[in-house]
C-alpha cells in the first residue's frame, strides 16, 4: 500500500500560508476518492457519472481511436459506445492507481484495470484489463477531475 | 500552432517573485526544445541520449507490456529492443505535440508520432503511427524529463 503514495513536495508550498502544508496530503485523499467514484461509475456503466468526472476541456487517448478532445466529445464517444453494449452488464470493474504526484491543483497518477463484461444472447464474457495514465486538475470548485486519460492494453497473462 | 500553447496559469505564480512571471512561457519553450531532443534521440535509435531524456524513477506504460519502472528498467529495455532492431534504421521519426500544461516544475503535454523502419534482408519496412501521453518533470539542474510516458497505437488510416 505504500508505493502509491509517492508525494512530490512541491517548491511552491514553502510560499504558502500556514497550515497549507497539510495541502498535499489533503489532496493525495481526495485523488483516493475520486478513483473510487470513477472505478464506482466505471462499473455501473453510468455516463452521466462518469461524464461529471471529466474537466471541460479533457482529453481522452485511446488505441486506434482519434485524440477526443473535450468533454462535449467524450459524452459522444460515451453514448456510442453504451449504444453498441445495448444488454452488456459490467460485472467487475477493478482499478489499483500508482504514484501520485501532486502539484498545487495538477496532479498524475497511473493505474491498472480488470473489467468482465457480460453480454446477453449468451455470447462469451469479455475479459480484459489494461492501464491507464491519468492527469488529474482541481476546479474552481475544488473537485478533481480528469484533463487527460490515456489507456493501453495489459501484458499477456503470465507475461 | 496555437493550439500547443494553451498554459495553465498556476496559482502560485502569485507568490513568486517580482520577474518570475517568465517563468512559464519560457517552460513551454523549453519542453519545445525538450520535444525535438526526444525527436532526434528516438530517429538516431540512440539509446543514450533517449536515456538521457528520462527521470531516474521514470515509468513507461507501452501496450501489452508490464509497466516499466524506473531508468535502470528502461534503460534494459531499450536495450532489448535495440537488440532485436539489430540492422534496422528508423527513416522517419516525427511527432507533434499539444496542449503542455505547466505547474512549477510539472508538465503535460500529449503528441502523435508518425515512424517508418526499414530492415535488413529487403524486409518490408515498418510504417506506424501513435499517440503518447508524457509527464515531465523539471529537475534539480533546471532540464526536463520524462516521469510517466504511454503509447498507444492511431486510428486506422482514414479512420
Amino acid at each position: 500500500m505504500q508505493n502509491w503514495i509517492f508525494l512530490q513536495l512541491i517548491i511552491c508550498m514553502v510560499a504558502l500560508p500556514t497550515g497549507a502544508n497539510s495541502a498535499v496530503p489533503d489532496a493525495v485523499r481526495e485523488i483516493v476518492s475520486f478513483n473510487r467514484s470513477f472505478e464506482n461509475a466505471t462499473r455501473k456503466m453510468d455516463t452521466d457519472a462518469t461524464l461529471a468526472l471529466w474537466a471541460a476541456d479533457g482529453i481522452s487517448l485511446l488505441p486506434s481511436t482519434k485524440p477526443i478532445l473535450g468533454k462535449a466529445a467524450i459524452a459522444t464517444f460515451l453514448s456510442d459506445v453504451m449504444a453498441s453494449l445495448k444488454g452488456a452488464q459490467m460485472v467487475k470493474f477493478e482499478m489499483a492507481c500508482f504514484d501520485i504526484v501532486v502539484s498545487a491543483d495538477w496532479a498524475s497518477e497511473w493505474c491498472t484495470e480488470h473489467q468482465v463484461v457480460q453480454f446477453p444472447d449468451g455470447k462469451p464474457a469479455f475479459d480484459g484489463r489494461g492501464k491507464m495514465l491519468l492527469v488529474l486538475r482541481r476546479g474552481t470548485q475544488g473537485a478533481w477531475r480528469i484533463e487527460r486519460e490515456m489507456w493501453n492494453q495489459a501484458e499477456p497473462p503470465g507475461g
